[in-house]
């Protein structure tokens, strides 16, 4: 059994980390670290889990702390003040946070608003988007888990830059995302009254998750990508949407651009592209690891439409880490994840 | 013109105010006093209003405010403090807070955490359910006006105690309210992620409407009154349902029990009772100052069940501050208030 | 493995097994069956389960399905048809419609419209909520799965009555719950925008869970129990909140009522007693088979309440049936069952 | 006092109207027609009027109806068949429907399913977008009411084309809908089960607004514009969000962009426009007739987004035919209409 801690256990991404894991047949929970409820019975912040979860919370001493392996679903500008420690002491770390994503330290402080870790921990940490993941447990030590924004984006746009089909000036996203992507935290924002029968957009051009797309994408197609980014809330709680146009560089059929899909994402078992006319919804994959394509393509004007949905709680932010936990330790990839979307 | 100010301009009942005033022929609002953003644009705080107010947030000094009525919207133990020092310059007031409803200070003291204004202050305090209110122009100088819950339910119930009906011991009241009951300020529980796709009970015996309810329950009918009164919390913005369950005296039929609820509210604008066999839906006064009420009786056990609603924010608080308004001036009691529910 | 079909496999009842089953190791789902969409994909219609689920929609043969267990998760009025001549043929069945629920045909015809199965035939069936039951697989062929609300009502009051501590007459359920216990067809009731931000009470003295309720409720305490039964419609997709009001018949403390509920539901995994003080929410048992009860005592007045959730297509509909074959063939009662609550 | 009367008496339009119509001072309600209710009381259907509205459900005979202005909140295909009949008898019309808003008779027949009104009618109907309206007493005889989604859209890109200050091919309109838009009949669509906490896309390509926005888009700017729209549905009632993207001709500064639109709306009293960095939310305009536009310019790719918000019931249906009519009657533009936004 691969005994691992999580970190940031009052938030979200803690919970939807129990949630799963308790399905998960080659792990144990050994610690839920939090540092501002240490030695509290979790059932107190957590009453669905009454006595299902047999831990306290704890603090987190990297002196001390003695596992395999450490979630961190914390805010940001917290992990990499620990994760250092830790990977020096030979336990693997999974940071679901934004602090080892961005590679270059100015636009972490740009969209931070802190400095980051220090340039060789940086460049120790893989930033893996699992479909298209490289690390290995022989040389993996920090997993830089992307965010929920940026995982639905880049699945969507991974074939079609891989394929150099695209104008690279005409990348827009449309993201729309349930509420709980705020986290657990207050704020106006997320008072029910205000974000009830309500929908808007924020954060237009100023979003962190603009670099992070930015940069997986450049990477891939060799050349600096900036894309229109804008995020969007909606009344619920769960799920994001993110509607993807795009300038097509060739007369590509609609048939054609739908086979490649296909065919890239045939073995990937996360990864569903719908049928031709059908467009994914956000609850279709509630709970979920899933991540649902629909394509469309305006055959007139060589433009595309991707229409992409995740659970930002799973295949956003936890799901996703434990699948990049098997994949690190060679674990079944949909172990402790091959449950069904909870519907309706 | 009667000119008035709104103190707690920053939370949703003083926003209400503001939405129904701007209906009103008869008043100007010449104050929004909001200690915390005095100074302020208020369309800072409330985008939704624009330029459609043109007074800012202000500071209220007790000394030198001029105008002839002021609404305190304001959390429990705020108009304690201000009012006696206005109504001694000749200034009205109607207070929206528990602060003058209980007459006895001690249960004040149990249920609202601190002493009340002097006995004084509080006895020169009319209880206004603006239905079967005795207030006038002449010698009201402070209306409290009741809390959301005992609206609902003592518009319910007054028939009933009022004709000697039921039997005193067994009247329970299992209330519903939309998440807005709590106020504009930060809690878990109003957090989008908590509150959304849940609904609970709280409170169970220690809810400040409680007092409130039986005093004037206890007054009307002449004896101690004790209720079993449970609230709960339903994923909505607006609204209240209260269930009151009662055990009849004697037997009554439900065609008798109905048409004395017509005959008791047949004067009453804002008080519409259901035809026998329908019940009504929140949503089916949504923004008006409306108390719609079912009846049922089981006709076998003796037992009747009330069905009522209103819009917390309306007739539970600012539209009913608004029709004590009314009835003090002397001006048509519907003035401002005739908006029809906004449905869907 | 367990060969089982599901009968009414385009409703939400269907899916929720579908789901559940996926989990468990000891079945193999071999049919679902749906007249209306016989030979269709069940991908058609349920797009969220894309190729996880490997066969197609077909009809009910009773004389050629070859299976040893089917679920009917179709409306009132269908199994009846069907069920006799199945289990002449050996087959076993678990039925989550009302068909065989009620012992007394002249009650059925009350409630459900129509004439039931022939006394023999609904003889056989064990009415079966799970924590209380009494099934065995030499015996047992049909098993008649409790209602959503008896299900929060009945665990709930088991150890009142059971234990003679309530006046029989006192008993009032006010009860809530999300719009998926409406089912999946289409009435005004259910059309988003008259459900949304909406509350009401339904079928005050007629709702078939009525005799459902009182006769275990009789069965259980010798004596015939008539009950005041109101269900309402919360704003929300799932979860069922049943408030229960009951006289007690003498001076019973807090302390000691809740210690007689822990007592009475130490061994059942699926019954979770919350402390003292705390009530559970609906959605703390989302997507799981948990029922989770909080207690209230008015020591004064000797009356308690008793607070109690479930989600109402889990332990409601569908995990409960699945718990119940468990029971019946004697698997783990948690087999396929042990989700923990998707939160938030 | 102008007489009117509202065909489609059983829709979200019809009530929309009464809600308003009720408010307004120059207007008597004198027919609400509905073929299938004719005869029935209002408040059978729409309980939230109770008694408030007191004429009952008729039938439309054009012979005999006897008002000045008849306004059709009916489904397409319906109006046309009516509306020829009307104006040869005087009356006067405002169509809500989709009949006679585009002009050319083989995209009607594309987009409806049938074939439209005769072109000599068609011809007759004025598209009055109300703040760009040219109608007039003397000669408007028809009045067809802008669609929802082209009426946000048409404000928010009107100034933008008129001054040619945009790539004519680049017009991407990314729309999000409450679920009151699909009307009040029933789908599987607008089950609250499916609805609740699920996000959309739907009809890529195909939505019948599509040619309404690019028929005057194409006349306002002289030349062929197609555009890209793709509409989503939200887990909301009311409320309509779209977020514009262009790609600009030229450099201009977001603080000229958001000059220039201040100006083009400065006499417009329904058009809010908001400060630089502020997007406006759905729930700011609920209830209301405003359109409220926010404005962002990525000055170094010389890309805008404009994001802009209506009530789709109200400035996008009812209101905006009760604005037309106060232009085509000369009463005052927001007679009936000065409401504020229902917040929170």
């Amino acid at each position: 059994m691969l005994e691992i801690g999580i970190v940031g256990g009052s938030g979200y991404g803690a919970i939807e980390l129990i949630r799963l894991l308790k399905q998960h047949k080659e792990v144990n929970i050994k610690y839920v670290f939090s540092h501002s409820k240490s030695g509290e019975d979790i059932k107190e912040t957590f009453p669905h889990l009454q006595d299902n979860i047999n831990v306290p919370f704890s603090s987190l001493d990297v002196d001390k702390v003695d596992c395999d392996l450490i979630f961190f679903a914390t805010p940001s500008n917290v992990s990499k003040h620990f994760i250092p420690k830790l990977i020096e002491r030979g336990i693997k770390v999974i940071d679901l946070s934004g602090d080892f994503r961005l590679k270059d330290p100015a636009l972490y402080e740009k969209y931070y608003g802190e400095k980051p870790a220090e340039q060789s921990i940086l460049d120790k940490a893989n930033y893996s988007l699992a479909e298209w993941s490289d690390i290995n447990n022989d040389s993996t030590k920090i997993i830089a888990n992307p965010g929920c924004f940026p995982t639905a984006t880049l699945l969507s746009l991974h074939p079609l830059l891989k394929n150099n089909l695209i104008n690279k000036e005409s990348i827009i996203i449309d993201a729309k995302t349930g509420i709980s992507g705020a986290g657990r935290s207050l704020s106006q924002n997320v008072h029910y009254g205000e974000a009830n029968e309500n929908f808007s957009a924020y954060k237009l051009g100023t979003h962190k998750h603009t670099p992070e797309i930015e940069q997986y994408l450049s990477k891939l197609s060799g050349s600096d990508i900036k894309v229109m980014f804008t995020p969007h809330l909606v009344p619920m709680t769960r799920g994001i949407l993110a509607t993807i146009y795009v300038d097509l560089n060739e007369q590509i059929s609609e048939e054609a651009l739908h086979k490649m899909y296909i065919k890239t994402y045939q073995n990937k078992p996360f990864v569903r592209i719908r049928k031709i006319g059908e467009f994914p919804k956000t609850k279709e994959v509630l709970g979920s690891n899933f991540c649902d394509i629909g394509i469309y393509v305006d055959e007139e004007r060589n433009k595309a439409v991707i229409v992409t949905v995740i659970d930002n709680l799973v295949k956003g932010a936890s799901g996703q880490a434990i699948q990049n936990m098997n994949i690190l330790y060679g674990f079944n990839e949909d172990e402790g994840l091959n449950l069904l979307p909870v519907y309706p």
